[in-house]
């Protein structure tokens, strides 16, 4: 059974579990989580932090049952702790995330028929399809919905069942098709090359959905990669190009009649622990090199050394979207392109939104509340 | 006159400029900023550095009256860049920034009386007032806009004036009120203490305005605090507790029926130059902390600084919101709060809204190219 120890000198209680395993419970923070500090209906913290001493300790704790009883001094409250909720939030532990979803990075072992892939209609109307889809999208980076009616909202009707949408200067949806007078160069015929979409912004867009209402034309097939495994590749193969590009920001810009956008990102962006979380690429939106004359050298060679390596064959996966398909991918880990097309032969119409990764992994968290 | 010297050995053109002052530019920096590189209609860059050699060097440089003439070799072509833009884009120096307000730290110098305050109808009509306040706003953190009709689309209005709505959660707007099911501490009657908003978000929203339709309850008094002056006097009073809570990610949280939205934040976070950039600070929102005993003792003491730092009245802008006024500020730097108020004795009724500051300072920069 669990035993609890009052350790005064190091100001915390320390649990040893049934099994033998040990944490300790610095006694502010006991304090700080007690129960009777969060507010009734909205579960909000509405403790005083400051209204008790930063060493206040105890009087006694006693093992109940399933809960550990906590008297505090001075007229405190009584706190009760279920001795499951203190395992799962013990310190130095992060909690469980039923939003996190492991990631597998793919290089030539994913081909476009093997792409996670859901139907429409499915993802419409079942919770758990729509949960299962959204976890493989999270996992691959990338998937296609199919069997969308041949209608502009329909796409977006997808996306909204995840959350609202990310509205950006292009719009809450944008339509990607040849223009007579561009702002951007997807709107364009042109090859666009491997890129995330708006660097520029402080928060790039998170998932990006393009759904497909016609690809009739000659050419214009998408192309894609994945950012976390040219991430882990360039590190082992050029170390000192991934630390240019993981430490190095870069002023990224896009400006038009309306708007002029404008961060510094790194290419690379980093957790905290080190790993990849977010890839800005994009040689459209880059704007003139301000570092300093050495800096930038060493940021043309990284540069050009993740080039070259995203042209392998092995990192591309290349697809023809059909009307009636939607490309759904995490705009900050998988770089997307397509090759160029020439409108007089027939049309290519795309219309996309997007939706930010927080509202993405809030909504498999409120899915996995109802065990999907 | 400017001069213009060929330095092969370090890859690089020195221009020397009327003053005498030197610049260093890099030869694959001029071939990466050839005008020829820039689409004709979206001026994005559609160039591949991958078709020149990382060691390109010019054939010759010429200067011409106000431009440079580079002459590339194997067919490249022939860059002319005006010295004035070679002078503002010189490497080793950040282009200036139309939108960049120099912010002005407050503690005590600034009353009610005294903060920046703009009339609703002057900023929808006028291009010039317009600029005037949103610079007050930035560089302050803080403004009144008054004379707004009694209409709850009238503070949404101005807020249009500068960019389209950042959507939370909590919608494109939210309504302050006294709720009977709340979700959020804000829709009690209940006092707030000062708390920045959504730091549970990745990207906290950014200027936030509080349009006020009613306020004629005993009680509901807002107030204001710098979290500019704030983490520089803490810097200085306490280097330590400035050193944890600008190092240490600490989880926030919001979850209702609808949503759980996590994400780890800083309590400052300061921009790449070591200035504040950003406060996060919500008591209601933390997440219990889960890091190691030892840095959540480090935490708990350098947070309760801070938060005893903020209650010096030096810090806090106490001022009453009047139906027709609204208050316009940068939720990622001012900390905002109100007293509790009696919804028996009356009303208290504001609706809110968001602009993040990447559409604020774009909106910035295009009225200052038409000299605003």
């Amino acid at each position: 059974m669990t035993h609890a120890e009052l350790r005064p000198e190091a100001r915390c209680l320390r649990l040893t579990w049934p099994d033998g395993s040990q944490n300790d419970f610095p006694f502010l923070w006991l304090r700080d989580n007690c129960a009777s500090n969060r507010h009734p209906f909205t579960e909000e913290r509405i403790f005083d932090l400051l209204s008790v001493p930063e060493d206040i300790a105890p009087v006694s704790t006693t093992v109940e049952a399933d809960a550990l009883r906590v008297d505090w001094p001075d007229g405190g409250p009584v706190s009760r702790f279920a001795l499951d909720w203190l395992h799962a939030n013990r310190p130095g532990k992060r909690a469980e995330d039923p939003g996190a979803v492991p990631r597998e990075a793919w290089r030539g072992n994913l081909t476009a028929e093997a792409l996670p892939r859901a139907d429409a209609t499915a993802l419409m109307t079942d919770d758990a399809a729509l949960a299962a889809w959204m976890r493989a999208t999270r996992a691959t980076g990338l998937s296609i919905v199919q069997g969308l009616p041949d209608d502009p909202q329909a796409g977006q009707d997808v996306a909204r069942r995840i959350s609202f949408l990310r509205e950006t200067n292009f719009g809450v949806t944008f339509e990607v098709i040849s223009k007579p007078d561009p702002n951007n160069s997807a709107y364009t015929a042109d090859a666009l090359p491997l890129h995330s979409d708006l660097p520029n912004q402080e928060l790039p867009p998170g998932i990006q959905f393009l759904h497909c209402l016609a690809n009739n034309a000659e050419g214009g097939d998408s192309v894609f990669a994945d950012g976390l495994a040219l991430a882990e590749d360039l590190a082992e193969a050029d170390p000192d190009a991934f630390a240019v590009l993981s430490t190095v920001a870069v002023p990224f810009r896009f400006h038009d009649r309306d708007c002029d956008l404008r961060h510094r990102q790194k290419v690379l962006t980093l957790d905290s622990d080190g790993r990849f979380s977010e890839i800005c690429w994009s040689n459209h939106l880059a704007a003139p090199l301000d570092m300093a004359p050495d800096t930038i050298r060493a940021y043309y060679r990284a540069w050009r050394a993740l080039a070259a390596l995203m042209r392998a064959p092995r990192y591309l996966l290349n697809l023809r979207l059909e009307a009636g398909e939607m490309a759904v991918f995490d705009n900050r880990r998988i770089l997307h392109g397509r090759s160029a097309f020439d409108p007089s032969t027939g049309q290519r119409h795309l219309i996309g939104c997007y939706v930010d990764r927080a509202e993405f992994d809030s909504r498999l968290r409120v899915l996995a509340r109802a065990g999907h």
